[in-house]
């Protein structure tokens, strides 16, 4: 909670559930980015909060930007940044796509496959592309599918293709999984990464470049590392593999960039029991996982929330959203402690909801707006 | 599939995933349900598929609507509703809403806890209300949680509480869970309303109205009985549990309604291994859980797809969405069969997405714009 979002909020008293997201916490976490990292480029992954305000100062900052998708692009070039700031970084385009994507400029792709290189070559000719591997996301609060990247065996022989093709072989990437609290997360995908760039070496393509993807957390519940100690470590690791022999290394943060710069105000719609002799209350909140906290889906990740109670004696709660879904339930699993005197018509603030909420929240369910919010 | 659907996509050939929805089976859908219970009031669930062409057939053959919020009332007043027609069946509900649904004539409330009943005793003097209990959704593809619903025992407190404040103590509810392929199910539940019905009616409160709810299946990979089976296993155990007594009895089919009605079509986007040698290919679509798929969560609900290649052979294939996600993931425990001939491009067909896929979609989550419907 920072004194600007509760000035906000005290003197605007916006009516429904609504994000309010701190421009100086973007700030203060770019810039604990690149002290920790100084010869690192950030590429912030636009997805975590696309609010044209945060692109804006990012853009500004010198930021460059990880996009997802053509409207992304577009709306990181509206931001400011030039398209030599941008990388195309879903593995997964229609070929179309990336033919818009190179009509406006951008020169930097992601692959993992074979058919995607040949899409690239197509449509972006003599573009930079670098091939996502697969990593083992141990110690990842949110661990990855295998959805994105290939194994690091494969991952030669697609750079290797776009090199016949007449791409740019440009690099590896790797994500070591969202919310990652292991410090050493990074030291064996580099170790990978550092054995394709030899066996390339060795075939006369030299690899430029490391991408170590996102995965720095971001406060909830529990204490996290510091930006610099990641810093540290991911120095480490690359000097450790690549000996004197340094690649270009960019970072793609999302979560670490501002998940704490944000905070959904809510109201408690209802508390109830199932039945009278029930100790554990139901707590119905005006947003849930169709309104902007899809993250909560297996009670991944459980925000900090603060009510006006601060102290009260706590009993735990089943928290659930407002719409008609019998899977709108946010923390039933592990009930979440909440004041005694909590009642109806309380307001609560949901803390570190500046990443993956608004654009996550669903159009028009149960007729309830998507999440609104103020960027301040 | 319908004609009229294959027509409409070979002559508009609309770009980039959509729903397309056939009027004439929403029609039939409708028909097949009065004519299974013709002494059955119908409440369309909005939820379902809110879009004003269905609302609009719905009301002119004479349905009545359930709605879980301000803006879903307000687009059936639209469509032509009356207010009488709608019940306002979100037992979730702020008392501002409960406020301003009074205002626009609504009169008929769900609750299942006396905190709810105070609430539209203060806003809705005099208003109808029923409880929802909870019941056991065993049989269903789609179990609900415990998040509506009062136990039974709790529920003629509810009631008795409601009449106290001046509130017509109107009825039961319950759901039997989503998709449900077990006649037997309402059995139970019949029992259990029926109980209440008989203690109610002993200190003078007179219950008048059971609300079935929903729970009529659609039809997926697996054959799901015929409405006409529902209504007789229906009728059958309203009168085995009220006698000669029978109440006014309403249903609330939403997938019943619109699931079999609604078609997607999507693109694939990129076919890939994860490494060379691997067996199972995995097939990514220009649509995913965050762009209106949101049911296979949990691989709840398997969808029929359609190719072009019908008949050749197929092979298991894991099915993913187009976001940068990791969790966008539909099939994977359950690999898919698809044709070993699709290629990157191929259009698919999703059928018996009519039903909870437009309002489900991310606003713009990857910065995908949401699922477009054509409903003709």
């Amino acid at each position: 909670m920072t004194a600007r979002i509760r000035d906000f909020l005290a003197t605007r008293r916006p009516e429904g559930p609504c994000l309010v997201v701190d421009l100086d916490v973007v700030r203060d976490n770019f810039l604990a980015f690149r002290r920790a990292l100084p010869d690192t480029r950030v590429f912030y992954a636009v997805k975590a909060n696309p609010a044209p305000e945060v692109l804006a100062l990012l853009a500004e900052l010198g930021s460059n930007f990880d996009c997802a998708s053509i409207p992304e692009i577009e709306m990181a070039l509206t931001a400011g940044a030039s398209a030599e700031r941008i990388s195309f970084g879903n593995t997964i385009k229609k070929e179309r796509d990336i033919a818009r994507a190179a009509v406006l400029g951008v020169d930097l792709f992601a692959v993992d496959c074979v058919a995607e290189v040949e899409k690239v070559a197509r449509q972006a000719p003599g573009a930079k592309v670098f091939c996502r591997i697969l990593c083992d996301g141990a110690g990842a609060e949110w661990p990855l599918s295998r959805k994105f990247g290939c194994e690091p065996e494969m991952a030669a022989e697609v750079l290797e293709h776009a090199a016949r093709l007449g791409l740019r072989a440009y690099g590896i990437s790797f994500h070591v999984g969202s919310q990652q609290a292991n410090l050493e997360a990074w030291d064996g995908a580099l170790a990978s990464a550092a054995a394709i760039f030899r066996e390339l070496g060795d075939k006369g393509i030299q690899l430029r470049m490391v991408n170590l993807g996102g995965g720095f957390p971001t406060r909830y519940l529990k204490d996290v590392p510091a930006t610099e100690a990641y810093g540290r470590s991911i120095t480490d690791a690359v000097h450790r593999h690549f000996g004197n022999e340094i690649p270009e290394t960019i970072i793609e943060p999302g979560r670490g960039m501002v998940g704490n710069a944000g905070i959904i105000k809510s109201e408690v719609v209802l508390i109830s029991k199932k039945k009278t002799s029930d100790d554990v209350r139901w707590v119905y909140l005006d947003i849930g996982k169709f309104g902007g906290l899809a993250e909560t889906m297996d009670e991944a990740i459980r925000y900090p929330i603060r009510t006006s109670h601060e102290g009260a004696e706590t009993a735990p709660c089943v928290l659930a959203g407002p719409t008609c879904d019998s899977a709108d339930v946010l923390y039933e699993k592990t009930p979440y402690e909440l004041p005694i005197t909590l009642e109806i018509g309380d307001e609560v603030l949901i803390e570190g909801t500046g990443a993956y909420t608004t654009t996550y929240s669903a159009v028009a369910f149960n007729g309830f707006a998507p999440l609104r919010a103020y960027v301040i």
